[in-house]
């Protein structure tokens, strides 16, 4: 049996570890490393999927546990699946929904079967296994679906992390043992551990004996430090399989995008480009710019002088500012699609430059025009 | 002087007073009748300047006294105007604030000079007089302006309407002095007079010995029912001279637009395609449609099966339902996308019966067929 996905390695960063690949699903082959914009609901908030192709957005994720809850993911399937349901042609990846279990219902109870939980919408009682994970992934139908994995906090315990990850495994075990369409759709598996190199290392080597098409690296960017996620890092990505593709969960600052190539990652996702470009902040080859500021209000030039992006074309920062000001929608989407489009084009500058052996001297010049040399630099 | 805006008269109906023709604008010419989009604060809610050219939109409306608070008529004019402000390179008509200062502002005053009144914003005092109207609407630059009026309410008495209509053909006149650019924009006159047809005849006689480039009808829509409506359109419209376009104000219910045309208007304009979708409520070649309604949770039709629009052309009830359940913006956007479509392209289909003299059967089907024949039949 063809896998469903496959990764092909096209050439390494001389100087550092920065990889140029690709990645060949059902629904198209898109270069590497790559952002992929989320998609929570069915939907990159604010933006149609046209826009979202003609921005260069080659694969999107969605959320199990959102879709889960609402429509329901019989509703999608019937529907003909999460493609045809919300009119994307391209790759689509779900997470698990383990994040979400974790992250936004209370009253969570963990068992060796799964997870007990309130919906934090109407209080219903809920219970997320690792085959109710893929069962629903199954159904919604993305060309890449996460094993459902415990994501525990940063700073918990040796012990609490062990037994997480060791239980991790056995759901991942589980997960795969439930999947039903390993010919159209890629099972990764998630490697945890929090801050344990020797943790990282037991669920890397469980994971991999299981031989996923692809590994996610999960239970970062959750509030540790820069420094502390690059140096988990550095040993993680050494103990995926050179023919596999490497996805850091939920990050999205250029800053990391950037530090996370330099150490093999190849995927990212992250809400941050949409999210904050709903509060009017938009992310510049200058750096950040919060458009709604008063100092805008008769600046008549575009967001990002050196941006190509619908937004940057034809919109002025005044007129974007005036409709975020006056809460129009239309300001969201004009911010929505600038902020997207600058992580997507940065990546593209990144394979560049790993295809010119130069990643090194790129990070160091966006570094230095983005602001991040500053002191007091903010994350993004 | 050429004027700003012509007219042109290119059939009547002939079983009714129906009238099919052109208006030529600075910024394009468009056929007529006509319904025009309303962008209240330079944007049509939830829809980008392609997506309203792209269903067919040739002109919309925009609010004076909405610009003239945020940002202000003078950003709009160092901007380059509303035309470039908002990237739209059609047509745009602009109300004169008066409407919004007597429906929205507290506390007003009116006197001979302007209306005193707070801004319902920020509680600012501010003043709208014919002059300070003709000023902002110069500064905006939209190609058809309206004269500043007063819009008494329908059930007002006679003495009081009679001495408001005397009030505005003055303010009329005043606005017409003011007027910096009628090479480039054509000023409007607004006939006023509630139910009282010979209030109505004073107004309009004032108005045309001024010679305006067409005749606006104001003061109805505003609660009288669309029997009485119709009963005053039977005797205004006869009052404007051939060869001057006539625009009904703030009228956009499918019946109100046919009905209007066959008593010989030519314009239109109305929040409610835009109001409604955002309720998830669509008007359909079968009457109205609420998509948001538990019963289109399993539906994977489109919105309406006889409409080509793009929502309609991509996307199912079921997936627009769930959007609008989950507050997305996606959602809004698509109901908006029809709505505006479905009346862009109904005024499409009645120039078609008035050029086959047989509006009267169109009538009757459409109001068949969209349930304006049932007991009880909602407005839209």
């Amino acid at each position: 049996m063809e896998p469903a996905i496959k990764y092909r390695l096209i050439k390494t960063d001389k100087h550092t570890g920065a990889r140029l690949g690709e990645i060949i699903t059902p629904h198209g082959t898109f270069p590497t490393p790559i952002f992929m914009p989320v998609g929570t609901q069915a939907t990159v908030k604010a933006m149609s999927p046209e826009e979202l192709e003609d921005l260069g957005a080659d694969i999107i994720l969605s959320n199990t546990y959102h879709l889960w809850v609402r429509p329901g993911e019989d509703i999608v399937k019937e529907g003909g699946g999460l493609h045809q349901f919300m009119n994307w042609k391209k790759g689509i990846l779900t997470d698990s929904g383990g994040f979400q279990v974790f992250s936004l219902a209370k009253l969570r109870d963990i068992t060796e079967e799964g997870v007990h939980f309130k919906n934090e919408l109407n209080g219903a009682n809920m219970f997320l296994s690792p085959e109710k994970a893929i069962q629903i992934e199954n159904d919604l139908g993305p060309d890449i679906m996460m094993s459902f994995d415990e994501c525990p906090p940063y700073f918990e315990s040796y012990d609490y992390v062990k037994h997480s990850v060791e239980r991790t495994s056995r759901w991942a075990e589980r997960g795969l043992k439930a999947h039903r369409n390993p010919e159209t759709q890629g099972l990764f598996g998630i490697i945890q551990g929090a801050g344990f190199e020797d943790l990282r290392r037991q669920s890397a080597k469980d994971l991999v004996s299981m031989d996923f098409p692809g590994y996610s690296i999960g239970g970062l960017s959750v509030g540790e430090s820069k420094e502390e996620m690059n140096r988990v890092l550095d040993f993680t990505t050494q103990l995926i399989p050179e023919n596999k593709p490497r996805y850091l969960m939920g990050v999205g600052s250029p800053d990391a995008l950037i530090d996370g190539v330099l150490r093999g990652v190849d995927m990212f996702d992250c809400v941050l480009p949409t999210r904050i470009a709903r509060n009017g902040t938009c992310m510049t080859s200058h750096g950040r710019l919060v458009v709604k500021n008063a100092k805008y209000a008769r600046d008549f030039t575009p967001i990002d002088d050196n941006c190509q992006c619908y937004t940057c074309r034809n919109y002025t920062r005044a007129y974007i500012r005036h409709l975020i000001k006056t809460d129009e929608t239309f300001g969201l989407r004009l911010t929505s699609i600038h902020n997207v489009y600058f992580l997507v084009h940065l990546m593209k500058d990144v394979r560049q430059a790993i295809m010119d052996d130069n990643l090194l001297e790129f990070r160091q010049n966006f570094f230095e025009e983005y602001g991040y040399n500053k002191e007091n630099s903010k994350n993004f």
